[in-house]
């Protein structure tokens, strides 16, 4: 019998000993505890059960609920043991996933520094003297520091994004309302997001694809829609900030994001420089107007009568925060909604957008001469996300060691920004910049279907795919019971028929398309093609091309359209 | 050459003064402005331009931007002549329609009975001692008298419904979003919405489908999504309040409704109960909580500031929202976000609910004697729709006619209302109340298919396309230049193939399907079914039901499916 999970666990609280980082935590579940939880794991997987996060260890950053441990938000004041687990949570552990503990945050999730809670200023990682970032300070350090493999943050103003680009790491925030927000302590109702921190792309992407989905315990969860993006297109247009938004970057940063750049040139993106001004103007708004109120309704009430164990920068916000009016947080969303038709127009044509995560690293020393100047710096780049309905992966930057390890001017991350429910081409385009190959698939929903011909990769009509968001699996083949023949098509084009034992096996790409792209596409096809379903060589039927007419030359013998496109060999006329 | 248009126009003016109800209108364009216009209808349609509303003239709620005429939204002192024509009149002018005039209104739209303006309380159409009904209270009375043949309202809290069934005309109030909002006076723009009046569904539809369609100028507008519904099942489920919730109804009044639902009854549908409690609740929101900021956004510091020719209930209104805080309002917005889950829950398994529109026909006398209550009661069963993001189509109760010609009790009418893009059911249930056949299709988007047997109406796998929302859209026939087998499938069903010049001409029907719901649709196809495009008697390709293992008896000469299945020819073996 396996012992992996329990091994996992072992491993993680001696490392917890190891990385002596108290700070980082708010609360840590007994080992043995946790150890009687994976014995389980090890004990159904060697019962042949599939769980995806199988022994996998993770931190929950304290603003989410886990029965068992309190939710402090990090306030000592506010602490209470939740009646349930966040759904969030409870999806991760059903997939196999072992909580270890709630680790700790800028209170109430206001705050991209890390420092500003009572159970400590959050150590950077691998720079102590500098900040984690925050809010979710300790999630991210303890995942940079091998800890745990995954953690979850929540990210309002930028908090799932800058500590991970602080302590040189992946941060996930997904579209608002993909991941249910029940069970978690609101800062912004309106713009919170549950996040994925990881070491890479992939299992930040598996993680919040765990995740997703609506819940009737969260009034503001979202389903994937019907049109879903599945896939980033191979020559993406990546608008990026025009240069002198960058100015405020130090010159290594500044090499870091221009060489982060030319990875994504390098596998294909096109870049075209923007006016980002707009999207700073909105971000504005998130702290400096009236949309305060949603932190004031969340939890002004609570840290003006709990003056101990607040932080004194969080309860000056929330004080100034209940003095909103009604109409003047009315005139505030407006303006939202007129920047987000605004912003969607400056990005018509573009697949994503490049820009920095944090402007600068600063240290420890500097938040304490100035918390609220060096925090509203450091949502520069990140403050408009979420009031604009996008999605986003923050990843290291491709340069970062141009920035000798980060000992000048501390780290620095990119994060790709994209438009909401398009979070796959943020995935995609992030794993490009991490090296990573193929990350997984974070929307569900996904149709495969089998093409043998013009709609290839790199085939003419490959486009028409391209363009409706589908993703390319992989390739296949079919059964040994199908024809081709070259039909008399402009572009030309293989007709596959169904030849019950009288065929050959035929070369084919899958590809996942969403039901809408499914359909858009089926309505295009002109005669004869049609699509049904056929079998395969792997014994899986699927969805793929068919003709009505078959009309042309038998080109069976080649196996496949592009063997035959090479001319290995001759098509013979048809019966 | 024709001259329908300047007819109708000359027919309206005349109608106009004959009518003399001066009040129901703000401003009227010069006669023979207009009539140029019309002229260059006729010109346009007798050179065989197709402009689908050549020549019918309508109304324009004074809060709704036209170039020309000033908007005073119910204020004289906010008269001004705007810069540009709102979006969704301008998309009607361009269908050929010709405006008339400026109506009447609730000022800033606040209100539900007509009579908060000081351009003169609006009288009921039919009974003049009673009210209009607010606040689209013109353009209701000018759709009534025939005056025009439809007109503009706009709807928040039932400001497109309740003038409707008090005047016993159609209102049509589409999904937020659908019809842009540019050049619209807001009063609570979350929640505004730009309504259709007409003496019928199908005009009220076709009107709304023209004014439908995202717009640059709209921070609100919404596109139909990907999967949205084309029409309502055949037996559909509706719910009903349960009795307790119509005792405020007088008894001819309960009467008509039950009469509204025996018609729905013995159309098909299924009929329950259900509980309207939380509707009811989250409707109180709209006006007794923080939500009436908007209002005060909208319009509140031009109210304080102009008193001469404010309404003075309305200026009340105005006055008390702007004391409401930030944190309150974001209370109570997610209060509604709670009711919209709740409610969804409560709707599951039911493709529309049937309301009265309005609880009560009161007298002007009684609107004076006591404004602010009349009208709070006006709102019962209209307040919660716009909150919950649903939509709706207010009809004339079935039994109009046991109230006696409303004598009594004044008019009587019954909103059918739907999820939020689900507009099509209520649209198809309506005309099934008022006895129209086969009214038009509002959303945009659907794409049409070919079925042959199984798919079928009435037919065994029927249901898969019902469940889907798609439309039957009638019957065709192919060219002929297919053949049928009778494929040995539970069910039973005819694998169709191409056999050009050497076929039969097949019967089928056309469905329309969204996008999303023709490529969830083609994912269930079982092999050997196929789809893919056909030639059809009509001479157009259409998608349709193709076959790529045709193996069974041929049965191409029953011409169909139906044919074959009622034994009009045994198969014969297939080649």
């Amino acid at each position: 019998m396996t012992t992996a999970a329990v091994d996992r666990v072992n491993r993680c609280f001696a490392r917890l000993t190891e990385v002596d980082r108290p700070e980082a935590w708010i609360s840590i579940r007994p080992q043995g505890e946790v150890i009687a939880e994976a014995a389980e794991i090890d004990r159904r997987t060697a019962a042949g059960e599939a769980l995806p996060l199988a022994g996998l260890v993770f931190g929950v950053k304290d603003n989410i609920d886990v029965t068992g441990l309190p939710t402090t938000a990090g306030h000592p004041g506010f602490s209470h043991l939740p009646e349930r687990t966040a759904t969030a949570v409870a999806r991760l552990i059903e997939a196999g996933a072992l909580v270890i503990g709630k680790t700790n945050l800028d209170q109430f999730a206001t705050g991209l520094v890390g420092t500003r809670s009572p159970y400590g200023a959050v150590r950077n990682a691998r720079h102590p003297e500098r900040i984690s970032g925050g809010s979710s300070a300790g999630s991210a350090v303890a995942v940079a520091l091998g800890v745990v493999d995954f953690a979850l943050g929540t990210d309002t103003a930028g908090s799932g994004r800058v500590p991970a680009a602080l302590n040189r790491i992946v941060g996930l925030k997904s579209s608002y309302g993909i991941v249910p927000l029940d069970g978690v302590v609101p800062a912004c109702r309106s713009y919170d997001c549950v996040t994925a921190f990881a070491a890479d792309v992939g299992l930040a992407t598996a993680v919040t694809r765990i995740m997703a989905g609506p819940s009737a315990l969260s009034p503001s969860s979202r389903a994937w829609p019907a049109d879903v993006v599945l896939g980033a297109p191979p020559a993406p247009r990546v608008a990026v900030p025009a240069p002198r938004f960058l100015d405020v970057l130090s010159a290594p940063h500044r090499a870091s994001f221009a060489a982060s750049v030319e990875s994504l040139v390098a596998h294909g993106a096109v870049i075209a420089e923007i006016d980002l001004q707009p999207f700073l103007d909105c971000a504005r708004l998130l702290y400096d107007g009236a949309l305060v109120s949603e932190r004031s309704a969340a939890y002004g009430e609570f840290l003006a009568g709990h003056p101990d164990g607040a932080d004194p920068t969080v309860a000056r916000i929330a004080a100034a925060a209940a003095t909103r009016t009604g109409p003047e947080l009315v005139a505030d969303q407006e303006a939202v909604a007129r920047y987000r038709l605004l912003t969607r127009g400056l990005l018509e044509g573009f697949d994503a957008l490049l820009v920095p995560t944090a402007p600068e690293h600063p240290t420890l020393a500097e938040v304490s001469a100035d918390p609220l100047g060096v925090n509203s710096r450091m949502g520069l780049f990140t403050n408009f996300m979420n009031l604009l309905d996008m999605a986003g992966v923050a990843v290291p930057a491709a340069g970062a060691d141009i920035a000798g390890d980060g000992a000048a001017d501390g780290e620095f991350g990119v994060t790709v920004v994209v438009r909401g429910f398009e979070d796959q081409v943020a995935v995609d385009l992030a794993a490009v910049l991490t090296g990573e190959d193929r990350p997984p698939v974070l929307p569900t929903g996904g149709i495969e279907l089998a093409l043998f011909g013009a709609h290839l990769s790199g085939q003419p009509l490959n486009h028409q795919l391209v363009e409706r968001g589908a993703r390319l699996v992989g390739p296949v083949r079919t059964s040994a019971d199908y024809r081709m023949v070259a039909l008399p098509t402009t572009p030309a084009k293989p007709g596959i028929v169904r030849a019950t034992g009288a065929g050959v096996s035929l070369a084919a790409e899958i590809w996942s398309l969403s039901p809408a792209a499914l359909g858009d596409f089926l309505a295009l096809l002109p005669r004869p093609m049609a699509l049904g379903r056929l079998t395969f060589a792997d014994g899986v039927e699927r969805l793929g091309f068919l003709c009505s007419e078959p009309e042309g030359p038998d080109i069976s013998a080649a196996g496949g359209w592009l063997n035959h496109l090479a001319g290995a060999t001759p098509g013979t006329p048809s019966a």
